[in-house]
C-alpha cells in the first residue's frame, strides 16, 4: 500500500511538454491548470521558451530548485522514457504520462511500457498512465487535462477509470450539465495502467475525508480478490459503485482484445462484489445515474417504497417496474393515509401509488402537491421516494421551490427521487431542485434502476 | 367497425364552449384551433359572444347552417349531455368531450358517462372522452387540445392513447424538443373511452395513408381478442407498438384501480402480442424510443448487428447488451474487413465491435469516421447498425453532416442508430443528422431495446 497523495493531490505541478501553444495537448494542459486556479506552484519545462503562458519556464524539471509533487509529461513517446528518469533524479514524486502510443498500439509499445513500469518500480516514482487524459482534482483547482473540461466543483464523488477517451467524453457531457450536474471533485484516468491502479485508489478514497462515494471504471484488475475484500470493507461507510464490462461471455472475449489485459473471471468477480455490497452498474448510464444518487448521502434506513405520482398511468409503470426491480411497496401509516385523504374526494382512498391529479382539480396544485409530497416523504413507513410528476403549464404553481426545499428539509436524511414529464415548466421544476440533494432522471426505469441499488445499502449505515 | 374520419380528420369544426377568455380551456382550445391553421371552417358556439377572437359566433350548433363533422366539448358536466343531444340533432358527426369529472370522479359520474354511452349509440354520433386533453391532427392543421403543444408536422405516426395527461405532458416534453422530435402527426386521446376505442381506431390507422406506424397507450381492451387478431393483420405492412402497464400482479391490480375497469388477463395479452408480431413497450421511455425507430420505416431483412464505436468500453458494454437483449453481431464480410484495416496499423485486426479511436490518431478524424461508418453500414452482412460515437473536441471535422448524409443514401434502407457522448460537439453532430431517419438515444441500453424491437420486425416485408 502506498500513499498517492503527491499524485492525486498535489502541492506543486510541473508540465514536461508545456507548449506556448494553446492548441497543442501541451499547451491546452498547461492552460487548463492556469484557468483552474491550482493552488500551488507551477512549472512549465519547456527548452525552447524562456515563459509559457506568463510563466517562468525551465529547460527540465532538474533546474526547479523547489521540490515538485507532480509532473504531467506532454511529449513524444520516445522521450517519455528520459522524461520520466530526470523527473525521478530530480526528485519528483509522481508523474502522470498523457503521451499515448505504447501497449495499446503494438509490442514495441508493450516493450516501452515495461521500461516504465520497471523505471517506476526501481526509482520508486508514482505513475499514472501512459495514454490517458490525466487527472482533476477540484478541491486544489488541478483541472490536469487535455480535454476542455468546463470548471469542476469541489463534489462527494472521487472516480477511478482505466479508458480516457470514454471518461473523457462521457464526462464532458456529465459535467457541462446546466441542471443535475455530478458532483466528482476527484477524478483519475489510469490510462494503461503501468503502476498506479485501482488498490491504491482506494485506499486514497479511503481516508479522503471530502471523499464520500467511489466509483471505479474497470477493465482489468490487478487483484481481484484483495480489491474485494478492501472495498467490502471500505464500502460499509462509503459506497462504491463499479463499472465492469464483460458481464456476459461474447462480452468478456470482447473486453479482452480491447484492452489485451486477460480477463477476470467475471462470474467470480461479480458474486464477489455481491457478497461484499459493492454496487455493480450494468453500463454507463446506470454507472453515472447510480453515482449521483449516492452522492447525496442519504443513504435508507430500509427497502419499502412509498410513490408519489401526478399520473396513474406512470404509478402503474412504476409498480411494474419496482417487481422487475424487486422493490418492496409500503402500506402507507394512518396518518399518512388521513393527511392524503384531504386532497382526495371521499369515494377515493388513498393508496401506494399514491396518484392525486385529482387533487390538483380539487385544491390546486400548490396544496395538493404540498400535501401529497409532505406527507409521503414524512410517512413513517416508508424508506425511499419516488415522485414522478406532471408538469404541464396546470399542474405548475410559484411555490415549487420553497415547497421542495421544505420537504427536504423536514426529512433531511430520506432518498427521494423524481422523473418529471413536461414542457418549459419541468425545466423550471428541475432548476428549482439544484443544491436539494434530490436527483431527477429521465425515465422511470433509471429511477427504478437507482433505487434498487440505494435499497441495497439499507442498513448498511 | 365505423368510419371515425369525422373525428380524427374532420373537415369542419365547431368548439362548444369556445370562450372569448384566452386563459380558459375553451378559450386555449379555439385558439390553438387557430393558430395551428385548421384547414376548414371553424364555428364558436357560445351564447353570450357575438364572436370570439375574431370569428362569428353562434348561440348553439343548430344555428350553424353548414355541415359540421366534429364538435369540442368544452362545457362544465352538468351541460354536456343537453350539449351532446344538440350535436346529433344538428347532424353533428362526431364530438370530443375534454370535460372531465365522469366516471373518474365516483358513482354519479359514472352514471352520466352511461347515459353518454346510450346517447351516442341511439343517435349514431360518434364520442371521444369524456376526460380527454383532445386529439392532434397535424395534416389538416387540428391542434385540437388545451395542451400548448409546439406546432407540430405531418408525420408517419400515429397515436391512440387513454390517458390525458400521461399522454399531454409526455407529447409536451416530446414535441418540444429541437432535434430529434417523434414524427407523430395524428394523435387521439379518448379519454374515459366512452364510446370509440383502440378498435375503431386500428382501422382508420390502417387505412391512412399517411400512418406508417401505429403506436397505442393503453390500459384496457374492449374487445382483446379482436383487437390482437386484426392488429396482427394490420402490423404486417404498419409496425405496431403497444405500451400496456400492468404487466406484474401488483401492476395489473395498481391499474385496475387507477381506471376502475376489470384488468384484462395480462399474461394472455402479452403472449397474444408476440404471437401476432406486435411489438410490447416495457415502459414510457421505450415506448418513445421504439416509435422513433420504425418512424423513418428503414425496416431491417435480418437480425445482424453490426457495432461501429470510438470507444472500445462502450463497445464491451455493447456487447453486454446486445447480449441480454438477444442480438446477434455480425461477422464482417471480407471486403469489410480489408476497407477497414486501412484505418487501423497492421498489427490491429478489424473485428465487431469495430472500435476504431486508433483510426483517428492514425488517418486524422473524417477519414477515419468516413472508412469506418461508410464500410460498416455498407456490408452486407450486417443488417442492423449501431454507431457509438465519442464527440470529444478532437474527434470532431467539418464534413460530419455531408459524411453522414452520404452514409445514408449509400444504404437508404438500413436501420442505423446512434449514441454519441461529448459536450457541444455532440450537440452539433445530433443537429446534423436532423432529418437523416437516424435516431439517435442516450445510452447504449436504450439504443439497444430499440435494436431489439427492430430485429422482431426482421423479414417481415
Amino acid at each position: 500500500m502506498r500513499d498517492i497523495t503527491p499524485l492525486v493531490a498535489p502541492e506543486s505541478i510541473a508540465v514536461i511538454g508545456a507548449s506556448t501553444n494553446p492548441e497543442k495537448s501541451g499547451g491546452i494542459l498547461f492552460n487548463n491548470l492556469l484557468q483552474g486556479g491550482f493552488s500551488g506552484p507551477l512549472y512549465p519545462i519547456n527548452p525552447r521558451a524562456a515563459e509559457v503562458m506568463g510563466r517562468k519556464a525551465y529547460p527540465t524539471v532538474l533546474e526547479v530548485a523547489e521540490p515538485i509533487d507532480l509532473a504531467y509529461v506532454v511529449l513524444p513517446r520516445q522521450f517519455v522514457k528520459d522524461a520520466i528518469t530526470q523527473c525521478a533524479d530530480a526528485g519528483v514524486r509522481a508523474a502522470c504520462i498523457i503521451t499515448a502510443g505504447f501497449s495499446e498500439v503494438g509490442d514495441s509499445g508493450r516493450k516501452d511500457e515495461e521500461e516504465l513500469r520497471e523505471l517506476a518500480r526501481e526509482r520508486g516514482i508514482l505513475l499514472a498512465g501512459p495514454n490517458t487524459i490525466g487527472m482533476v482534482n477540484a478541491e486544489c483547482g488541478m483541472m490536469g487535462s487535455f480535454v476542455n473540461f468546463p470548471k469542476w466543483e469541489p463534489g462527494s464523488i472521487s472516480l477511478f477509470t482505466q479508458t480516457g477517451i470514454f471518461t473523457g467524453a462521457l464526462m464532458l457531457q456529465v459535467m457541462s450539465q446546466e441542471t443535475q450536474r455530478l458532483p466528482v471533485g476527484k477524478s483519475i484516468d489510469v490510462g494503461n495502467k503501468v503502476d498506479v491502479d485501482e488498490l491504491d485508489f482506494l485506499e486514497f478514497a479511503a481516508s479522503d475525508e471530502s471523499t464520500k462515494v467511489i466509483g471505479f471504471y474497470l477493465e482489468s484488475l490487478s487483484n481481484p480478490r484483495t480489491f474485494l475484500e478492501r472495498a467490502g470493507e471500505i464500502a460499509a461507510t462509503k459506497p462504491i459503485v463499479v463499472l465492469k464490462p464483460g458481464r456476459t461471455e461474447a462480452g468478456a472475449r470482447a473486453s479482452s482484445s480491447h484492452t489485451g489485459s486477460l480477463a477476470t473471471d467475471d462470474a467470480m468477480f461479480g458474486a464477489g462484489l455481491r457478497q461484499f455490497g459493492i454496487v455493480r452498474a450494468q453500463d454507463e448510464q446506470e454507472f453515472v445515474n447510480i453515482l449521483r444518487a449516492f452522492a447525496p448521502m442519504c443513504l435508507p434506513r430500509g427497502r419499502r417504497l412509498a410513490i408519489a405520482t401526478t399520473s396513474g398511468a406512470l404509478g402503474v409503470i412504476s409498480v411494474d417496474l419496482a417487481g422487475d426491480y424487486g422493490l418492496e411497496l409500503t402500506d402507507f401509516a394512518p396518518e399518512t393515509t388521513e393527511r392524503l385523504q384531504e386532497i382526495l374526494p371521499d369515494w377515493l382512498k388513498p393508496a401506494n401509488p399514491f396518484d392525486f391529479w385529482i387533487g390538483i382539480d380539487v385544491k390546486g396544485p400548490e396544496e395538493a402537491h404540498r400535501t401529497a409530497l409532505g406527507a409521503i416523504v414524512a410517512d413513517p413507513n416508508s424508506d425511499i421516494i419516488l415522485c414522478t410528476l406532471l408538469a404541464p403549464p396546470n399542474a405548475d404553481f410559484p411555490g415549487f421551490a420553497n415547497l421542495m426545499s421544505e420537504v427536504r428539509q423536514a426529512s433531511p436524511d430520506k432518498p427521494i427521487i423524481m422523473v418529471i414529464y413536461g414542457g418549459d415548466v419541468r425545466g423550471r421544476w428541475i432548476k428549482a431542485l439544484e443544491g436539494l440533494s434530490i436527483p431527477v432522471y429521465t425515465s422511470i426505469r433509471e429511477a427504478l434502476s437507482v433505487l434498487a441499488a440505494l435499497a441495497g445499502r439499507a442498513g448498511k449505515d
